[in-house]
């Protein structure tokens, strides 16, 4: 049968997510997902929501919410986009500054779907590897992404946790010739962030998401700050209607309550702080977190019989084939009684 | 400034959707939005739903709707793909098939954002007129598309009402090199829709969306019917968690729900057909309607005056600039009342 796809797509292995398993009593750290549910507030809202309004469509633009984020970020609406999580704000990004003639540079290691977004357009990917032992960011970044239109940091970095210094992306931003996506999809979870860059710079986004911090992953919710023109281009290309009514009304609700959220996720980055400090005990490798996930090679090396021992005791975290990840595995933080189990299988095994 | 934009983004004039204006006592018309809220089903699901779920990321594929929509489609789940609202599945289509290598056919006049989704994919748009001045479908239109990797049928079409027969969209399936996709958002209107198509053709896509019939423009919930080919090769382009947990929910518990929405239909067919024989004793011309609206002429050919004077008088409906749409205006079919009150003030003007 003849394809009618373009070859790009018929070449496109596509993005492999975590599992999403329906296994009974399953321990589920592999997607860093919040262990924590959304504030009381999200069911207030739903129990008064009038679903004759459904009928309508939603706000295009889900200003409200713009406006939240706006004033909590020191900027202003039209500095502010919002997206059906940022996997759709990440698309808007790699349909409007990649392409065959437009690469884009990404950190390696680093968020898995960036390339499978290149791909789509089919945009070359510039690899820039972090240092090794501690995957640090090399000074010389800007350089190394070369001719790239678009570089991509994720801070704090997945699948590693670390978090490239803010001065060193200052640097960065500062010598790109191309737009600086900064993704701060776990940057609640860290001591610091990149808002600010969007004053200085107007080739800065900043995005972040609902999924983590803010205990929403079921309701795909994200955003991203920028130069207002930058805002108006990326506007273009996004669906029309592309935040539905209900995320917005539960969105809203959500985070208003920063108090309940703000301790959620003290007690994630202490949980954290405390399982690295355990599992370092063990003899683990584990890059400093500022995540709400650790990134730890066994005293052994090997990651994959790590997470198989784990899947085979009913905890799934994640695990990432290759030279360099493949030392290790991705455990999401989960609630105390969640982690004080990893910690068990983990000690019997490797104590 | 300079732009770091792909240079077929900055040339993008964008799509105007309707508007959704927040003026009191409006009575809205515009965006064909069913004027019957969603089944009473969505009420008790909301009320029923744990949020502390939302903390986790929805089912990717939505294989629960797929296997609801599989069913009634006479298909297997594999045929199925969901997305957040017709737009998003559009979306993918236009990403899949089209590119500056590969031109899309439309027909003219038809839906005004497809020519918007070729131009962010840098593809040529063909355009097949429609015969004057019944909008019939030309037989030849398999040919007219040409080189085209994609021809788009709306069936019936937007903004005229009118329904290519069943017959010619098999002709155009048989003799047309490349994917077909049938966007049947407001099928449900129509006496029969091209469904079983699927089966017979392995090029053919079957689109359809909860925004109309189903009282759900609100949610983003829409589907696309194809060959298990094409449904794995648009699954590779989604987002990965692109239908969110609450639509999924509450799409699940309204379209089970038939008899309810059966009912709705039936009203809105009865009135849109009452409505349209009134609107012609008055000297409308108006091809006959297999959807939700009416696209009408008033007897002085001049669309924009009576799209303001309905506007004037609170009452808003689509106008769409052009030598052939100009002398129309797209109304809407509302609740009893509301078609009564348009009725009173067309009366009024052009009695």
């Amino acid at each position: 049968m003849k394809s009618y796809f373009r070859p790009e797509i018929d070449a496109l292995a596509g993005y492999t997510a975590g599992e999403q398993p329906k296994i009974a009593n399953l321990i589920k750290l592999n997607t860093n997902e919040n262990p924590y549910p959304p504030s009381p507030a999200v069911a207030k809202a739903l129990q008064e929501f009038d679903i004759d309004r459904l009928r309508r469509y939603p706000d295009p633009f889900a200003d409200e919410l713009r406006d939240l984020f706006a004033a909590d970020c020191k900027v202003k609406r039209e500095n502010v986009i919002a997206g059906n999580g940022s996997d759709d704000l990440l698309t808007m990004c790699f349909r409007a500054f990649t392409s065959p003639e437009h690469p884009v540079a990404v950190f390696d290691p680093s968020y898995s779907l960036y390339p499978v977004l290149a791909a789509m357009q089919g945009a070359e990917v510039i690899k820039v590897s972090l240092n090794m032992p501690d995957f640090s960011y090399p000074e010389n970044g800007a350089t190394l992404a070369g001719k790239a239109n678009m570089l991509v940091i994720t801070r704090p970095n997945a699948p590693t946790g670390t978090l490239c210094p803010k001065e060193l992306v200052r640097k960065y931003c500062r010598e790109f010739d191309g737009i600086v996506l900064i993704d701060e999809a776990y940057g609640d979870f860290a001591a610091d962030n990149c808002m600010d860059l969007v004053a200085e710079f107007d080739n800065v986004i900043v995005m972040r998401t609902f999924s983590k911090s803010c205990s929403m992953a079921g309701v795909r919710l994200g955003y991203a700050v920028s130069d207002p023109v930058i805002i108006e281009g990326l506007m273009k290309l996004k669906d029309s209607y592309n935040v539905d009514m209900l995320s917005q009304v539960v969105g809203k609700a959500n985070y208003l309550d920063k108090s309940y959220r703000a301790e959620c996720i003290s007690a994630i980055r202490r949980d954290r702080d405390a399982m690295r400090d355990a599992l370092l005990k063990l003899g683990f490798e584990i890059p400093e977190s500022h995540a709400n996930f650790l990134f730890a090679a066994p005293p052994d090396g090997n990651g994959e019989a790590c997470f198989l021992y784990l899947r085979e005791n009913a905890v799934l975290v994640r695990y990432f084939k290759g030279s360099v990840t493949g030392r290790y595995i991705r455990i999401t933080i989960g609630t105390p009684e969640e982690n004080a189990r990893v910690l068990e299988l983990l000690t019997s095994k490797y104590a």
